[in-house]
């Protein structure tokens, strides 16, 4: 039973690596459609939003299989509480991307307003943290958790930046307001996607040091 | 034992409740805040979020606690696991005002762009769904659930109004850009506020339904 356990255990870790891989695609791909132009490309990152959502079902559903059927002790407990909570914030993960994906779709219809440089290099940092934060997760890291909560603040000076930049456009030409309004709108939902791998560090802190509070406690 | 676990079960409702009435006043504050250009009410809700952020370690640390002391059965399992992922919305929903408050001190600098009207009409409607929401999960009540989720239509409307009235704004004269973006900025934290809501109110719907199956499975 208890082999059984950390069997059920350690299959939960992989689904969730394996929604975090998707959720980073995803980031990806959209960032490659807004970049490329490509329409399709965006309208691939909305209908795969299903298959996270379907993930978040399936996770949420093994957790609480796992707690009405073992017993798990204080340690395996939090894993799987804090499981529960993580997989809210992959799914809506999963939700900036389709966010971006139908700005992308707008923007696509005008002539681009500027080449995309800023834009990019935040997907990717974004990206980075969030594969950082499952990965502090799965490994009860908190050292690496500290290092992605550390990074959020460079993506907000990048949404920072691109804020400024795109205002510069605005004020110089209102008819580039409603595209610089999108661009904006994608920095945010770039910034929303740090934060909530953010979140997802900091609870990783949070279930580490809580089960070491337990472990210590008379 | 089995009273003692309802007991605790019938405080862990009346704590998240609890939260929730702090959340809504924190939106209440901040909105009166924007409206009445205070900075001194603006500053209150920055400092009460971490009231809301003690809550919503407490839960988190009862919910745990619940599952590592009783054996719960399948409904008030459901129950728990639900309530730890509810009270990550509710926190996020706190963090919508101190955002919205950060919005409020710069826009306290600058002269104001017009009478705000939409703005707290939305965030009327989006404190609606926030109480709305709890009510549905503490009673396990679908049908109020249903209600909340398809009053976000509602907010999103507002918020599309608003964005389009600042649009006009901002292209007759750029140099409003800059008060326009944080009233579109705050508009958004209010449609966040009213997506939390919807999503506690779909996890109210997929709890109902989850114990249901399970109590309809042979």
């Amino acid at each position: 039973m208890q082999r059984h356990f950390h069997d059920e255990l350690a299959a939960l870790k992989q689904t969730l690596l394996a929604m975090g891989g998707l959720v980073e695609d995803q980031i990806q791909l959209v960032m490659r459609a807004l970049v490329e132009r490509d329409d399709a490309q965006a309208r691939e990152v909305i209908a795969r939003d299903k298959e996270v959502n379907t993930y978040e079902n399936e996770i949420d559903e093994k957790c609480v299989e796992l707690l009405a059927l073992h017993q798990p002790a204080a340690g395996d407990l939090r894993f799987i509480t804090t499981a529960l909570k993580i997989v809210t914030d992959l799914e809506r993960i999963g939700d900036q991307a389709v966010n971006i994906a139908q700005r992308t779709l707008e923007l696509n219809q005008e002539p681009q307003l500027k080449p995309y440089i800023d834009l990019p290099r935040m997907a990717e940092r974004a990206q980075a943290m969030v594969k950082g934060s499952l990965d502090a997760f799965v490994a009860g890291d908190t050292a690496l958790a500290r290092r992605v909560r550390d990074e959020d603040s460079e993506v907000d000076a990048l949404n920072h930046q691109i804020f400024r930049e795109l205002l510069t456009f605005m004020t110089a030409d209102p008819t580039t307001i409603p595209r610089a309004i999108r661009l904006i709108l994608i920095a945010r939902f770039l910034e929303r996607v740090a934060d909530h791998a953010t979140n997802v560090a900091e609870m990783v802190v949070y279930m580490v040091e809580s089960r070491m509070l337990r472990h210590t406690a008379p």
